[in-house]
């Protein structure tokens, strides 16, 4: 086993103000009433007007300081775990520690990218720090905004996609607390890694590249249904690889909180990984795919609707552009 | 002290085919010949043709593997620490793994992100899961492409940069080897964020809202005076920090290697720091400044010109867009 001695001491969200529904985003699409619903069922979700993503960053990561009865002053480094950038240059993070008002603080901050599980590889990373005692508590902000890179020719993903922002809080757990992170594992597959991308914004095809006629190339572009065969079928192994480093069974979880893909993949998951209706977290109807927010929104959502208490075994799950499959199993 | 037996076993560079001479370049600006070189001392730098950041990644990555007698199947986990992406997703890392030809590995890829630092900060984040036995060997790529984001109107920063990539493999040492990092130090003043950006291209200024007359926002802009004095200004105590974590003087260095930034930036930084000519690894002149690949590439140019032996202490140590200041004290 990889225990580490680390627990989640606090957690908390942002969603935008604006709330969009079913109906708009059937309208907006250009689909028959009820289509965006049948085919996602996200019943709404958040898209940003005015807010930047450091800005949800913020508010995301001052509410996990309070819920974990912090200040800013208490935290010794701050990692943006987003996929999605606010500018090319410096890191989120910086911009995240300058919209918390901190920009003399000198705590460090960088990001750790992989694209939607950025919160579990950045948990699973600096879980390491912080049980090595280099850092007493590091705060883990993703912050998320979707909308502003969609695709609405492909309206199925269009359709599936929210803003938001997540942050959790992490410290060194007790000889004597159950609280503790009890394995991980990432694999990557890039033979995946065009099934689900932005190839446009980079240094491969630069935004001064930009052009109205290959505008596609600077959004989303996902091919569903070869991702999710991918996926699926590298799921099964890879689960029983990280339960196995936790040495216990999908019989002996709480709590299962994937990332909320599609409604159809995570029903096919929830299937194949024999994960009861009542393990697992389905936040997908009033958030979307908020992308490396999803997991720890999820997370948060769990702790406070009084699904997971102190103790309960919980795995996190996803798979993300990559082709990346990632988990972590934890008591929390 | 956070002493980590963590020890760099392979080192690897790759520079673009073409190289581009300092008289190219005064003509390219549109100054007078000799204007490049005494402004920033590049007297060529490389820029890219049809390469790609994970192409060169991917050649760099192998030289370090040839270098640690090593082959892929040895390496754990493959982290890209660039401050500039490919593309927006996936991540670097993937689009490497790919690059390499190890798209079916299953190797974990990801970024860490921190502008200029992010192999330091890479460097410095890995070794605690090496330490701790969860990757054997971890395989740091810092790859980049500064050429594409240049904006030539501000002539000074324009002529500084040059492409490249570089990587380290780093695996655990024994009880007995010298080879350890001995301290790392990381701090984030956002007060000095917009000092050295590029607004477009992420959720804040989107790729698709490119437009020529705002095209200035898609590129590399810096305001060199005040993060100067910034940087400046910090830097005496943080190298102060940095070296009481390892317990030692700047007289114990064997080498500073430092991020080749400016070369007036790195003539008062060694006054400043004491830091003594043979002690100062400078690789500016043909290279320039490599953005995050500057630190392994001077690290792989000291091992290469035999300026440091096995057990040697170096100091790595640079500033960052965010700002960022960060070192690494490390017997080789």
């Amino acid at each position: 086993m990889q225990t580490r001695h680390v627990k989640i001491i606090g957690t908390g969200k942002y969603m935008p103000k604006r709330r969009v529904t079913d109906s708009e985003m059937d309208r907006a699409l250009g689909v028959p009433e009820g289509w965006v619903r049948k085919k996602t069922n996200v019943i709404h979700r958040h898209f940003v007007e005015d807010e930047t993503a450091s800005f949800m960053g913020a508010k995301a990561a001052y509410a996990a300081l309070e819920a974990a009865g912090l200040t800013f002053d208490d935290v010794d480094c701050l990692v943006c775990t987003s996929g999605t950038m606010e500018q090319p240059i410096p890191c989120t993070a910086a911009l995240i520690q300058e919209a918390m008002g901190q920009q003399h603080s000198g705590v460090p901050a960088f990001d750790i990218n992989s694209t939607c599980l950025s919160f579990v590889a950045g948990l699973d990373v600096m879980s390491y720090m912080v049980e090595a005692g280099r850092y007493r508590r590091v705060l883990l902000v993703s912050t998320e905004i979707a909308s502003k890179g969609l695709n609405w020719k492909q309206k199925e993903s269009a359709a599936l996609f929210g803003d938001g922002a997540a942050a959790a809080v992490i410290a060194k757990s007790g000889p004597e607390e159950r609280s503790r992170i009890l394995s991980a594992c990432m694999e990557t597959y890039s033979a995946g890694a065009h099934l689900s991308e932005i190839r446009g914004g980079g240094s491969g095809r630069p935004a001064g590249a930009f052009a109205p006629e290959t505008a596609e190339h600077y959004l989303f572009d996902m091919q569903g249904e070869p991702l999710f065969r991918m996926a699926s079928k590298k799921l099964p192994d890879f689960m029983n690889r990280l339960l196995a480093g936790a040495e216990c069974s999908i019989a002996n979880i709480k709590l299962v909180i994937p990332h909320q893909g599609s409604a159809m993949a995570m029903r096919l998951l929830s299937r194949k990984l024999r994960i009861s209706e009542e393990q697992l977290l389905y936040i997908t109807p009033d958030h979307g795919n908020t992308i490396s927010a999803s997991i720890p929104m999820g997370l948060h959502e769990a702790i406070r609707q009084g699904r997971i208490e102190r103790g309960d075994r919980v795995l996190l799950i996803g798979t993300s552009a990559g082709l990346t499959l990632g988990g972590v199993v934890l008591d929390y």
